[in-house]
């Protein structure tokens, strides 16, 4: 098969590669039907993260099972299935506890940028679906691969309530879906801060009542006079600079969470995908996000 | 009358002092019944906060209203009351959020080691109790002033639930109270990080279960091999220290909480006050905190 590999600062390449293979009994092979490229693939990508050797990349995806290994129980050849980046056993004290993020034996997969993908503990990692997806409906599934999760543990970790002030601060795939999940949430005043007109308008579809433009001082400004110089009962920071944590901690009322970083119901968060192309234009889909012409690139095989 | 004045590092004096009157309509002067010292009045008596001027010394207190302001409503000259160390109108939007130690017109009161004591937003800031205490109850009532409240913050700050395993560092009195607030919101297992004996003897009354003494990396690997290689499910700091801070996150498990800094039922908190004193003799109060000789100094006037 042809996987992606990341050889260096933004080196993509499409390259042929071993096909992947049962290792461990706990293994399961799977055929992707739809992966995509994260915010943090942009990393290395950028240079910010160095790349020792070639590094097959993706690691959000979903698709169909071929084969699993002896050991797995639940998953089953022929599922549909949507699988974590981070792999887990789901029966540790960790995973029990509700953190499978943290599982005891987890490791952060890699290489789902590619038409077939092992992916290790699959009856911890992988969720099945109860029936065979429609095509417009995978890339709603696939954002709880990664974005979604994230998004949706933001705005639990920010204790968004019903009712609630709440202040995403980002506009990225995952302060979209930070919106999504804190609209679900039953929080009453969304305020997202964006200044890219076409992340304002998803935005606003995913539950945003308010769009602040200003940032730093003057964003904070805003949001203390669009609150009576209360502040939000929640932030959501979906960034990651000291200076946007700040933001969203100046932001928020004393006594009220501030979270740095899933489920969906009646909505579409696949929306977060704005540019698609087939996996062997791979590299496109890095320069895309690199340049932020798109917000985040599906891959079909 | 006679008050608290520090006049710089170990120079603590019981001097003549105006006494105090209304200022504010909705002040109250009170007779002090009992105060005491505050481990954060060592900052200054040791030299570590500067003292530009002669302070009134004192924010924890409890005693009998003489007067009240023309605008305060519901504290009448006779109750016995206490009064937490910040004032607050217990109105404003904070105050309403439940976080009146972040009123907007919160003063920080000092002076109150002394036998008659003024303090503004009276409403708002005392408590009154429903019958006049005996004597030996007014230590226990003393601490819901600051450290009882300050203790039970932490431990539900850090999640504190029924069943949980709990991590209390630091055994001063807010540590002890900590303790004592962990075992009111049925943790099941409470290890203190304590190395003092008295202290752990006073621990394990308020409901701690296991102590450990060792510190640092020792005392992690402690608690570690206490839980299953897990940690806690929640930790209090109640030092102060960066050591401190990390040696109680790396208690902790996966996904727990960790807390850094009120109201008694069938316990008495006040058994931290292990020193008492006349009032006159305050400068030996600080003293014995100082060297560690007690761990709360309480003052009769």
């Amino acid at each position: 098969m042809r996987g992606t590999m990341l050889y260096g600062p933004r080196d993509v390449r499409f390259e042929e590669r071993p096909d992947p293979t049962i290792i461990d009994p706990t293994d399961a092979i799977i055929r992707i039907s739809a992966a995509c490229v994260c915010g943090s693939d942009l990393w290395p990508y950028r240079g910010l993260e160095p790349v020792t050797q070639p590094k097959p990349m993706g690691h959000e995806y979903c698709g169909i099972v071929e084969e699993v290994g002896s050991e797995v129980k639940n998953i089953k050849p022929g599922q549909f299935v949507v699988g974590s980046f981070a792999s887990s056993d789901n029966t540790c004290p960790n995973c029990q506890f509700g953190y499978q993020s943290s599982c005891i034996h987890r490791e952060f997969l890699s290489g789902a940028q590619a038409p077939v993908f092992r992916v290790p503990l699959a009856d911890g990692t992988l969720v099945a679906t109860p029936s065979f997806p429609s095509h417009d409906v995978i890339p709603s599934l696939l954002t709880t691969s990664d974005v979604l999760g994230t998004g949706w543990f933001a705005a639990d970790a920010a204790n968004v309530k019903p009712g609630a002030t709440v202040v995403v601060v980002g506009d990225g795939a995952v302060g979209l879906l930070g919106v999504l999940s804190a609209r679900q949430m039953g929080a009453e005043r969304i305020i997202v801060m964006s200044r890219h007109e076409s992340r304002q308008k998803l935005a606003r579809e995913f539950g945003a009542t308010d769009v602040v433009a200003e940032r730093g001082d003057e964003g904070v400004a805003r949001i203390m006079d669009m609150t009576n110089g209360i502040g939000a009962d929640s932030a959501l920071e979906c960034v990651g600079t000291q200076e946007v944590m700040m933001q969203a901690i100046r932001s928020t009322r004393k006594g009220g969470y501030v979270s740095f970083v899933g489920v969906p119901h009646g909505v579409n968060p696949g929306k977060v995908f704005d540019l698609e192309l087939p996996m062997a234009q791979v590299a496109e889909g890095y320069r895309a996000m690199d340049e932020r012409r798109a917000i985040k690139v599906l891959l079909w095989p």
